[in-house]
């Protein structure tokens, strides 16, 4: 135990997505008792964040980064020490750029993690064998190719859907009537079926291996394989980075 | 929304109580999407906080409560305005009287749920019909009295274990072997044999209705029913009473 220091979420982008990576971050701690876990600080302050994707499709509004920087500085301000977002969208250049850039300003001494950079190391590291990775995300990831781009840093190439499937997984996201981020629990089946179909048509198209590239997927799709298809979870391996971060050896082994 | 009030959640006792807790407020929420949710904030720093039923068995200890207050100040320094913990341990008066009291003394500004209490009134106002309410907890919640005496104040009759029965249950929470502080996702099978046996026992002994009084046990019984006897969830009750401090028209009607 590093008593100094802790883990900090930038919570409620959504807030089930928060609450997904601090669960990750307690499943994947060797603990046997309540007192042998890490110090962990989540704020989930929803209401104040834009929603990433609209402001990525329409730059006229306000950028979420400068919300999610008055979060951070909180998190720290309890004593957070190294900070995670569990939002794929977040960390488009557009809004994780402006987000360091005002760290740095104002001083903030605290380690920003990178989720999709951590999962591309992951993905070197860990599962040498694949190269084609199939990405699912919102439209708003898709569109500022995070993804591809920070994938082919790494030596790995992105598989992505055509426009007509990528309507489907954003709305097997965001739709209103099904959608997860209006119905995260239970989720709806209709937004399961689609996100199994979207995996399906990836692996046709070549992937190796999907990566589940926004946090809310991970509530749907809850198996480590679908079909003979590998399925990778950021939201996991950014919790394992965090308990990195703060003491590698109650990173839970297996 | 009321923009200048939050929910604060006394996290890590345990940590995947407090989960469970800011998992209940989101789902009990009325809210179609990330930005109609309430702000809310936890702090799991449970390596500062000593076992709460450690300390009533053992008053030579260091008592939870400084611990928990220091939680609740950095809680309030980044916005609470109501705080819940959820523990219902810590809801023993030789700990939550000197909360209360240490509150009062720095004069930290912030309205404190009972846990215990909410739940006596939940049952008075809700299950009119039922007068005797089986307990299931922590022998620390047990030996104190926290149930039977609070339930008395509101005209209900705890029905508690016996002294065998009792210590199965502290089993099915504490046992290292596979009590749900130590295996809580999945929770141990064996722990669920226990408590589901323990609820039947209460039931033949006369009670109406069972109570979850220990936060880690709705990580095992997540039924609403278990035979023909409703199961009562605090960590439930609390989250409906924290959403309802701070703004009752986002309190989901059903």
């Amino acid at each position: 135990m590093v008593p100094d220091k802790m883990i900090g979420i930038v919570g409620g982008v959504g807030p089930y997505a928060g609450l997904d990576l601090m669960k990750k971050i307690f499943d994947e701690t060797a603990a046997s008792n309540d007192q042998e876990h890490l110090p962990v600080v989540m704020i989930s302050e929803s209401h104040k964040i834009a929603d990433r994707t609209s402001f990525l499709l329409d730059k006229t509004k306000t950028n979420p980064a400068f919300a999610i920087v008055e979060v951070i500085k909180k998190l720290v301000s309890v004593g957070a020490t190294v900070v995670g977002i569990p939002c794929n969208t977040a960390h488009s250049p557009h809004i994780f750029q402006v987000i360091k850039q005002q760290l740095r300003e104002s001083a903030t001494k605290v380690t920003l993690l990178h989720m999709v950079e951590e999962t591309a190391r992951y993905l070197t590291d860990k599962v040498a064998e694949v190269k084609k990775i199939g990405v699912l995300s919102t439209t708003g990831t898709h569109k500022t190719k995070i993804y591809p781009q920070i994938l082919q840093r790494f030596g790995l190439q992105a598989i992505l859907p055509d426009t007509t499937l990528q309507k489907q997984v954003h709305r097997a996201i965001y739709d209103p009537e099904f959608g997860i981020k209006t119905f995260s629990n239970p989720v709806n089946e209709k937004a399961k079926e689609i996100l199994i179909d979207a995996i399906s048509q990836l692996e046709q198209a070549g992937a190796d291996i999907v990566v589940l590239g926004c946090t809310e997927l991970p509530l749907a799709i809850t198996q480590r394989k679908i079909g003979n298809c590998p399925i990778i979870d950021p939201t996991r391996i950014l919790a394992k980075a965090l308990i990195r971060a703060v003491d590698p050896n109650k990173l839970f082994p297996f």
